[in-house]
């Protein structure tokens, strides 16, 4: 399949350099593309592999606009990562027949629940009673969406992903533990995205919820009564336990884990297998994992960290002293 | 749908001040709750909130209950969080329809497993050739028990829980990995609930066994022979590597990782994120992980635990040093 | 069901020590073998535990060939450990009937894909348009496979398996994310395995790879445009981010991370629980996290750590006052 530069020009705008009528046979990073290919650099740093560059056309932005004509065909566009991320989707309704609204007959949906007419519900599905579904809303196969859960419209929920099983509540006993029914549901928003196999747990009493314009990715853990606000994006692997409550435009890295009733500001952002133990009320960039080394070092340095307090103590003690000796 | 508090009271005990006609509409929190609705106090640290509170009636414990007769409608329990519970389980009684006992139809059953009469199998479960489901069990939409496995009473088991896949088990050859197949199953004792999306491996020759009232949350992974002690709780993402043997009564925090062959004993704590590298044979509350902070204080101090070796080492130094000129 | 050690032998090789005729009714661990058992010990430094085993025959390898005949009947093999997993092997096969060829009736299988005749299609897996299934390859149950992703020869996917949700790619934009399609695929070798809810995303652009052999646990993910080279091993729980290339006979221990676009070489070996922050171009062992402790020591360390920086700066000024003062 192939899409004509004028052709992307006129669906996406950007500015064309070279010819309406060059064909395009698919999308390729700056390295690997040939000269049927379209491709963009995102970032000035990358201004050298330009001029290398095989791609039939390449989409920049105005700072790069007079090397890349230099260079041959080009799309300037004001940001060229966005423009890109434009073009996968221009590519994918061009070359993939339109995802069916409607129900797969392997799904079981609850003649309770309400699937909107513009969705889709794919192969094996479960939606419990009471669950609603939105327009444009896609689940991809093996998702279950439990009762009275809802999700919004332009949703995308991929393989195995899980609404709306119980929270993790018990009351402890002398014998045990005490099961707390969740009574809450799960609330998400419009134009979430939730990965593979992530799961999303119901409230306690009141409902868990995902604002608007949330991005999971995979095997994703939000716990009980946990609120997301909008536009924030979680990589693989999160946990955020019961009760925390994320802001908007937050990041949180790959197998970071938010402990349960803490509050994070909006536009806060977490590195990757970090934990966070106590609220984040200032936007910023917080940290903390070990760092990787030769396992050999890594042993000698944990062994004297086991110790670390120890240390401390000795070096007070010869600060006294040094401070003593130096004194009149 | 309502309850009266006197309805509360027969079915749970419990000592009521106030009317036997007044009607509950919900369940809420301490400070979300209104004129309708019931709630708890679970802690005296929270008995400043008691007075603000607009809920039509508040469960307490005996230490509360003159303030809470003298805010209004009060139920007192010896273990007022329990109550709540135990409330929690009548409301979802009085609210839900009875789930069914037997087969959803879209299920898939061996003919040669052995689910009860009075189990739910729903829709999209698979329960292989040899597997026991036992009465009152759960198991909601998508879940796999393998072949052999075995699960005892009143058991939930939440959507996309796999049980009895291949425990991770090869040797290693100068050309890859030999398969060792898994020729053990997975035993589960009675009032077990198990997250969404966890898994239990079988084990390689003998059994994996969760004991009875063992709580695990979501994306749990369980390897081959570990062996699980009675009302032990995990929260999610917790992964315990093969043959560990875990006491009764533990808890292990969200995201922790115990490696394999490693004995914890009864009533043993790990915190969130820790990871267990040796046998930890008495009880108590244990934990490890590097402690959050702005990235760059983080990466300040991460870079010298690189070299805390170095550090201990030029500390015994200056100490010699001291030691040396405070000698006479 | 039983095997006789002659039919083990005349199966597997190695140098049987007893009587051909004596009958094996089950495999077991060394410590709980009985009479009619067959067990392995695959380290000489379980020398001790060789006579006073009640096993009814045991596999061992030639440094231990007079002990063990000394004590009874034994199979002497060059390496037990792998003749082990050969008789587990052949064990299977003997008790198990032969898994079918062939695609169970609730599976969802697009008529555009193609399945070898020779793999099995276990029940409620989802294999999409254009995916491809390998010869003698095993999709247990509820497995998805996703458009265009191709499976190889003799692959084993445990339950809940994902192949092919998109990767968690978006655009960042003013007003929130715009997604970026994702073009690419899934390319699996031949002999690999994949364990239960484990996630392998598809690629931007060019595909995710998987080489020949590799084996990977339960809960695992696989983010885009990750290549994982022949006969690597990764334990449960890992999170491998996009774009990260990583060697042939790797092993990864359970639950460590892997930053995207990074290299490992071959023959790196992660232990459990660490974060690979850069790229590891040298074969070895490499190892970071926070050493488990109690509860109360640990937080006193973590206290200091987080001044750790400041410790090396009052350590190097009590080096000058040091140095100044022992000079002449």
């Amino acid at each position: 399949m192939t899409l004509s530069l004028g052709a992307i020009v006129d669906a996406l705008g950007g500015e064309l350099h070279g010819e309406r009528t060059q064909q395009i046979h698919g999308l390729s990073t700056l390295a690997l593309a040939g000269p049927g290919q379209l491709s963009f650099i995102a970032n000035e740093r990358y201004r050298q592999q330009l001029a290398d560059s095989a791609a039939g056309c390449i989409i920049v932005g105005p700072p790069l606009a007079a090397a890349a004509q230099a260079r041959g065909a080009c799309i300037v566009a004001e940001s060229p990562y966005v423009y890109y991320a434009r073009v996968t989707q221009l590519w994918k309704r061009h070359t993939s027949p339109g995802r069916p609204a409607g129900v797969h007959p392997s799904a079981v949906v609850h003649p309770g629940a309400q699937v909107d007419p513009q969705a889709w519900i794919g192969p094996l599905c479960v939606v419990e009673q009471g669950a609603r579904i939105g327009p444009g809303t896609v689940l991809h196969s093996r998702v279950t969406v439990g009762e009275n859960c809802r999700i919004g419209a332009r949703c995308i929920l991929h393989a195995g992903v899980v609404i709306g099983a119980d929270g993790f509540g018990f009351a402890p006993t002398p014998e045990g533990w005490e099961k707390i029914e969740q009574l809450g549901a799960v609330q998400i928003g419009d134009d979430v995205e939730i990965g593979a196999n992530t799961c999303i747990d119901r409230g306690a009493l009141a409902d868990t919820v995902l604002e608007d314009g949330v991005k999971l990715d995979n095997l994703i853990q939000i716990g009980h009564n946990v609120r997301v606000g909008r536009h924030t994006a979680m990589a693989a692997c999160v946990g955020v336990a019961g009760s925390a409550t994320i802001g908007a435009h937050c990041t949180i890295g790959g197998a970071a884990v938010v402990l349960g009733h803490l509050q994070l500001a909006d536009r806060v952002h977490i590195s990757a297998a970090s934990v966070v133990t106590r609220s984040l009320l200032q936007p910023g960039h917080y940290s903390g994992f070990f760092p990787i080394d030769d396992n050999d070092r890594w042993e000698k340095n944990a062994a004297v960290l086991k110790r670390l307090h120890d240390l401390r103590t000795r070096l007070q003690t010869l600060e006294k002293r040094s401070n003593q000796s130096t004194s009149p």
